[in-house]
């Protein structure tokens, strides 16, 4: 059985949304976050890089979502979720499975440069970069999801579930919302009816609460 | 046969190496960078977010380093370079191939900041927590490969194939070098002998010129 080690508000949600659409059983060990906001050293531990999220399978201890969605997918989901090789869509899978890894980069940058002061010319040059790059991503989401009903093609996948944080939780905490792009708004109304997704949230989502 | 469009001294130089090591035919197109040192409006024009790297095949235009890789490596090279998932190694495979994406989003944080003011309170704090988190990843690398010759385990893969970047051409503009890290070093220095890499740098490496 896998154990899904959750640092509270974190990406770490979205691997309990993966075993909640795959139905496959799980343990949640749940880490509160330090008074500085950042990380216990109890979670810290676990892993050398020590970002959330980490999983244990056995003796393996694994980080990067990206890295543990496709293990979980092909070890144990028979690789539901994801698409195979040999599928007609297998190059728009894999490209927006690493576009989360660009978006959610370039997010950081800007929610650093958000309170930092825009007088320092290296500060703008940051923001005028970070800024055109977040545009073209957005934009290529607000486009893609005008032409195919999911990221991957017509069928959810892991692709959506790894993008989707910056969508829903990013916003919370100052990063930019998607109100403005219709077709990405519709597409997070939607992908967050899933049965699986509204379950996953009420356990370990940006608002639930440790168990007592 | 696959198109590769090559933006000068940028990371697609790792997708000639890649096709180099598997000995895959390939056509390389050249974009020089503009005068702000940014890619010029023709390779902008390639791709929705136009970072280097980007690829055709046939109809399929595709960006993103890790998913050009996997598509490469498992549409055109018989899986050669990548990790099975009936491996005892994939986890590991998989951990190392979204280190990179970590690695370098910190990375690029800490060039920015680099020319930023330090009297900033916001830069500071960017500061302390992209200097931890980059200490955990070079230790992480430093106590992987004094276990390991390669980073998914005895074998060279494209795990080595995508991080090497971080190693070799971002020291060259600001980025930390590998100087004290006495296993990372080595594993350089050895990794930057395959015939293959050699080659590969030789035609788009960082030094390397446009051909006439």
């Amino acid at each position: 059985m896998i154990t899904i080690y959750h640092l509270g508000v974190s990406q770490s949600d979205r691997i309990v949304w993966l075993m909640e659409e795959l139905e496959l059983p799980y343990q949640l060990e749940w880490f509160g976050r330090a008074e500085s906001g950042l990380a216990p050293p109890e979670y810290k531990a676990l892993h050398p890089v020590a970002t959330a999220p980490v999983i244990r399978d056995g003796d393996t201890v694994l980080g990067e979502s990206h890295a543990i969605i496709e293990y979980i997918i092909n070890r144990h989901g028979n690789g539901r979720l994801g698409v195979d090789k040999d599928q007609p869509n297998y190059a728009d899978y894999l490209y927006w499975m690493s576009f989360r890894d660009s978006l959610q980069a370039n997010l950081m940058l800007r929610m650093f440069l958000r309170n930092m002061s825009a007088d320092d010319p290296a500060v703008k040059r940051a923001d005028d970069f970070s800024r055109e790059r977040d545009e073209r991503m957005f934009n290529h989401l607000e486009q893609r999801l005008g032409e195919s009903d999911y990221l991957a093609g017509p069928e959810f996948t892991a692709a959506d579930l790894i993008n989707f944080f910056a969508f829903t939780t990013l916003p919370l905490f100052g990063g930019p919302t998607v109100d403005h792009l219709p077709n990405l708004s519709a597409y997070v109304r939607r992908v967050s009816q899933r049965p699986a997704y509204i379950k996953a949230m009420a356990i370990a989502g940006p608002t639930a609460k440790e168990p007592l």
